[in-house]
């Protein structure tokens, strides 16, 4: 049912191809015990700031999802506490709103069930449980009164409303304003000639067949419900070994299920300029070689130079378009420190 | 004569005492040759918030100063690249501006200077040297375009001109609106009774022969010129040794000289209340044991409780007034990682 799915999916992509461009709406999906309110953002805001949800004080979720940034880390693998790597390169939390699953393997239904993971994870920020994070929150009496004013006076500081928090925050990380947003809302001026035939050369060959849709990432989908394809799919040539793009085996080392495979979540494209290096396993530093391999890979097809950069002045046009935002002020408890327990 | 004026200081600071409580300036001491522009500070901001500028692209100046949080990173010792650890608490950020030293033993006479220590130091940001730091910094075409525009098209790109932006950003960092101010300024209502019962009892005990000035710093003195304090000076007391505070040299450290022993330049207190834990080796935990070790072990004074908690809620009002910021957006290369080489 899953594989005739997706092949449905990939039939709808082709078919849309070239001629279904969108631009990204003005709001990401907003799940309905999750509303969106000023105060909840604001919290949020100082949560994804706050390293100290770490063990040793030093990362929070801004350090890998740099929204100063490209919403990444520009790093092969993400660095947690202690100096720690990762298995995968950090994807970018731009966007990331439109995401109907998270994470490379999609193992995560929502923002909210992603934001829990690396708090948690011995290589990324490093605490213990959940229950040692809202410790550290509820220590901080601004925390505790932002709380109970956003979530009500009654168990407010539970570790689910921290990553509500959290994701009302995140689904305000979007860029609905790139040049290819405002050249296809109809400022033609918006995309230069180049990157207009990148964007034709997009939907011809065949990358919208998985990269569709608004966040080209796929079609939209209900929550939960993740678009997945396989990568690589053309195995006969020499990339695949060159960035070792079997070792990781994707969403089966997630499920255990062999049927997994090497089936990762279609990733969003916006700010690819600014997310390298390239893949689940960065292990691809330049943008131009990236195009490449993901042509030969996936759609078998060998592009020549000019090809490449028309492509790349396309996905360059994904990218950019961020909104201003004021520093979060970070609640703190006075005349002591939240780390000795470290 | 170094000793003498030190000890003029001191009479200067003991007669000043309750009598001349200064708000802070609105400004702090602008360097002839690195005059503040709105291109150089916000320059200077995208510098100061970047971790591409550490060897691992994970720590920046403000991970160990994080201006949202009160000026630092609320850790023991702060921690650098790999999770590596200095040997002395991160000072706070806010307000180093009036200083007229940096760092604990003062070895730096400027910010310009200061700035250029934690970038190649191994425990820091971890670079090999600052001609590693300007390649970075070159590799991107917007910090390219900028510092042309701020440091003139010729030679721009040079350690000299990106500490100077860094550091015109740092003068900005001056909270001159915190209770404190606003009381000395005429708003009568802005500290409790408590609060201006520790204002009271700050004075007549002494802190201000040290603590003296408007940034409780020492008097305002000429660039480079520090203004140094032994500490500890009274060494009969369990204090001494519960919090090893004779295992540093202090500024004897960096010079070598034995007059030098044990001579810290004397910190500010403002933003004290969310900067702990306290003293070079960051040994205490709370405020209230801070000012009991201070009265002890400097002035020879032991205080009861009530005193304690006056004075705590009069440094708690120095506290705070930070500024509004809005969030640098960090150029990129496009389509390609700055970090490769590491």
């Amino acid at each position: 049912m899953r594989q005739y799915l997706a092949s449905l999916l990939m039939i709808w992509g082709m078919a849309a191809a070239a001629a279904d461009w969108q631009a990204l709406p003005k709001s990401p999906p907003i799940p309905k015990d999750n509303p969106q309110t000023p105060e909840k953002i604001q919290l949020g805001k100082q949560l994804f700031f706050d390293p100290r949800l770490s063990l040793t004080g030093v990362i929070s979720c801004n350090s890998c999802h740099n929204v100063m940034e490209g919403g990444d880390d520009d790093r092969r693998f993400a660095s947690g506490v202690m100096g720690k790597e990762g298995g995968r390169n950090g994807p970018t939390v731009w966007n990331a709103a439109f995401h109907s699953v998270q994470f490379w393997d999609g193992r995560a239904k929502s923002l909210e069930e992603q934001a829990k993971g690396p708090m948690v994870n011995a290589v990324e920020m490093g605490m213990p449980n959940h229950q040692a994070v809202m410790e550290r929150i509820a220590a901080i009496p601004d925390y505790r009164t932002t709380f109970a004013k956003v979530f009500g006076s009654k168990d407010a500081l539970t570790i689910q409303n921290a990553v509500k928090a959290i994701a009302a925050y995140e689904r305000t990380l979007i860029t609905p304003n790139t040049p290819y947003d405002r050249f296809v809302r109809g400022d033609k001026k918006a995309l230069s000639t180049q990157a207009q035939a990148g964007m034709k050369l997009f939907g011809e060959i065949g990358c919208t067949s998985c990269h569709s849709g608004p966040n080209f990432d796929g079609p939209p989908l209900p929550e939960g419900q993740g678009f997945f394809q396989r990568f690589p799919t053309y195995k006969d040539n020499e990339y695949v070994a060159r960035y070792k793009l079997m070792d990781d085996k994707g969403k089966a080392a997630a499920t255990g299920n062999e049927e997994d495979e090497h089936l990762f979540r279609v990733p969003t494209l916006r700010q690819v300029a600014l997310t390298a290096p390239y893949f689940h396993n960065g292990s691809v530093d330049k943008l131009p070689e990236a195009v490449r391999i993901m042509a030969r890979v996936q759609l078998n097809k060998k592009l020549d130079d000019a090809q490449v950069a028309q492509l790349v002045a396309f996905l360059e046009s994904l990218s950019g378009g961020f909104p201003k935002q004021t520093m979060p002020q970070l609640p703190a408890l006075s005349g002591q420190t939240i780390l000795k327990d470290r």
